[in-house]
């Protein structure tokens, strides 16, 4: 998603109560912060909807937004203008969330990635094994990754990648949207695909917990 | 498919050439039938279109069509009216492939399987474990199942299902045909398909070796 760059974005960020600025002051804690066992993180939360449609369907959940892009962040961040206490947002680079979270994370959200087409950008893409192998490490051991895009080269390339890495695939669909699931939140950016009457991909992957 | 019964069918396929009467007599030594070491099963030819055509295309590879319905084995027997060496056909059911077969097959074929859409019938999907179960037997330590279908509930269970039976994922399309694949042979049954515009779902498994 391109945005163009936002004077205020900075200062915005640095003042708004939702977003976490220092991170990596809880990790191993971030139950203590919330209050709650259970939590969500969606990485690439790009303008926010789904992570503030979801965290309003979902109190009982903690859900924690990140994005890397600073305008991007800021505009997600201004449309949750009401402070819920289960939703914190961080903006930084998903490279650093070994510095961020400890192994308590239940569910991953990667929803409408960036598909870095190019061969050369492949490493880029949020489920290459750079970003899978750090996955592994902040999930819990019966912890998940919950994926939707409409790009079929990404999908095809995730479904076989996450699968190697140590990841077992509980559920699949090659147009989630044919039947209703009111259970997830539609993001105004998922509504634009599915306008264009493009078919969304979803697979939910479930972490192999290694035998020591 | 369904078609109407064939009087001719019972006695045409007995006399066939290409057909094996009594395939339990070859089972462990069908490369020597065939003189070929690597060797394609097809299960559910249908009316033979791709067997046929990969046969003539990988003359070197030895292929085995096989169909338990009598008058649509009969068409597909009657089309590859020309023999060759390398193609042999099987009209019986799926559940005896045992009774066929050795570890000695290099490549499961399973293209628009019947999708048995009723939950009570899920049981005759080929790739419910019932079957998988037998693939992994029948199948070389390098075996593949290589499928395509153009239904999406058929596909998304057999995904899910096959991998939870001992195979990984090698390779998975949700759109196939968007590009071109000169190596892969189109059906008469896959290119109707094709021209309603639905994509073409293939997935191709490996079979997992257990450690002994």
């Amino acid at each position: 998603m391109r945005v163009r760059r936002l004077k205020w974005a900075k200062e915005f960020l640095e003042n708004a109560n939702v977003v976490v600025q220092q991170p990596e002051e809880y990790k191993g804690k971030w139950n203590e912060l919330f209050q709650c066992e259970c939590i969500h993180l969606e990485i690439g939360s790009g303008k926010g909807d789904y992570w503030i449609k979801m965290s309003e369907m979902y109190p009982d959940i903690a859900w924690i937004g990140m994005e890397k892009n600073e305008s991007v962040a800021a505009f997600a961040v201004k449309k949750a203008e009401i402070d819920c206490e289960n939703r914190k947002f961080i903006q930084h680079d998903a490279m650093h969330l070994l510095s961020y979270f400890d192994k308590e994370i239940d569910v991953i959200h990667l929803n409408f990635s960036d598909p870095w087409p190019k061969k050369r950008t492949t490493k880029r893409r949020l489920s290459h094994e750079n970003f899978t192998s750090i996955y592994k490490q902040i999930l819990k051991d019966d912890g998940e990754i919950q994926m939707k895009t409409d790009n079929a080269d990404l999908f095809e390339y995730s479904l076989v990648n996450i699968l190697k890495e140590g990841f077992t695939l509980q559920e699949m669909s090659v147009d989630f949207r044919r039947e209703t699931h009111d259970e997830d939140a539609i993001s105004e950016y998922e509504q634009k695909f599915m306008n264009k009457g493009n078919p969304i991909y979803r697979a939910v992957f479930k972490k192999v917990v290694e035998v020591q």
